[in-house]
């Protein structure tokens, strides 16, 4: 029991170990004086916003930061960063963030801390979007590593429908996510529920991320199809891999 | 001035009688007993709800309705008919709405008043979805009588991207929809702002409507393509026409 609880603390403090080195790599490689960014939600994105938090203090950079969650812009205001929105600065330089799950084509899964649509607009107006991860979100396959579905957000009134339709149309379960420290659902910082859909087998995920958004009461996916240029892995032996876009 | 006044009021009349005239045929035609039907949105579709309630009492029909805004699910209770929800009836047997304009290929512009993303939802969960309008809005091509553009749902924090996107894309523009009643933006019933993008060509809808969906911040578009079965149009000599898709 002592030596199973050792372990795991071990392993928990590794993983976390892995995750800083991946923020801080992608902070130091990509951001510079003067830019507007876009900053993720999660655990992993902590560390970047601390690294990031450093640099603007010893280099006197002058950044401004739009938030994709509610999470996200506490963050930003706690580590005394400049807080911006998509209204004053439509396009981003770099967008940083976090992912649950990262295939050999650099497609994601995301969602899993339920910001999947405001993640998802926020990296769609960067010119970089630029993915930071522990060595455990590393797949070649999605659906290998991470075992809790593609995050679907939805309109709550489209919920059963919805769900009924990614059963029917592309096999698996979709489930509605249920809230922890509340009765019922996960309301997501948009007002709607989330879905977690539990796929059976490999698609080809382009193709199904288009079907699935145009459900209609589809808010967005967690899939994010062609949007990382580079992904950030920390691993255990403490170094950092890159993995970029073939054709990068 | 008193002339004027005289041609508008019967022009007046005449719009709301085509409206009768196709909301009551559309209620006449697919409305049966033991149906679960999706009530509309607009000023046509009351037409259609006192017939359904007149038909209800007369014939005794056991009938429920899933309204597609807050307006529809008030003239469903006025009209002491059984209000129901897609959690309970995910299949509807018939969804009947108004439209703000249908081209020949019985492709739509809705979302005038706003509620595009539950009437799609609605439409969409229905084995018939049956259109009701007057004759104004019949058109060869979308845009040629309605000048107003095509209503997207979008995330409040992403009109602005949104907007810029739509314009340099497919051209046109795209403006905030801004209240009458309070100040500033409208607020959706899913808490969202509406653009209104005034296109400046004729694009193929259904490509466009799914380039348009797939940009993140996009909740649904005002584009119904290839979802009506039949459009009933109100006509000025107080006929009805019926247009069906090709192949039906």
């Amino acid at each position: 029991m002592i030596h199973h609880r050792l372990l795991s603390s071990l392993g928990n403090r590794m993983i976390e170990e892995a995750k800083k080195l991946a923020g801080y790599a992608a902070v130091n490689n990509h951001v510079k004086n003067n830019q507007a960014l876009g900053i993720g939600s999660g655990s992993t994105i902590v560390h970047a916003v601390h690294r990031l938090a450093e640099r603007v203090k010893q280099e006197n950079l002058n950044v401004v930061c739009v938030p994709t969650s509610f999470q996200a812009r506490q963050l930003i205001l706690q580590n005394g960063l400049t807080l911006t929105d998509l209204d004053r600065h439509p396009e981003l330089d770099v967008a940083i963030d976090g992912a649950d799950e990262v295939d050999s084509d650099l497609n994601l899964i995301k969602g899993g801390g339920g910001c999947l649509t405001q993640e998802k607009i926020v990296a769609g107006c960067a010119k970089s979007f630029i993915v930071i991860a522990d060595y455990r979100k590393d797949s070649q396959s999605l659906g290998e590593q991470w075992k809790k579905g593609i995050p679907i957000e939805v309109i709550p009134m489209a919920y059963v429908p919805v769900a009924k339709t990614l059963a029917s149309r592309f096999g698996g379960v979709a489930e509605l996510r249920l809230a922890v420290s509340k009765a019922g659902p996960v309301v997501t910082d948009n007002g709607n529920f989330l879905l977690d859909w539990k796929f059976d087998k490999v698609h080809d995920w382009s193709i199904v991320n288009t079907a699935i958004k145009m459900i209609p009461g589809v808010v967005d996916t967690g899939l994010f199809i062609n949007m990382a240029e580079k992904v950030y892995f920390g691993l255990e032996d403490g170094s950092v891999s890159v993995h970029e876009k073939s054709g990068h």
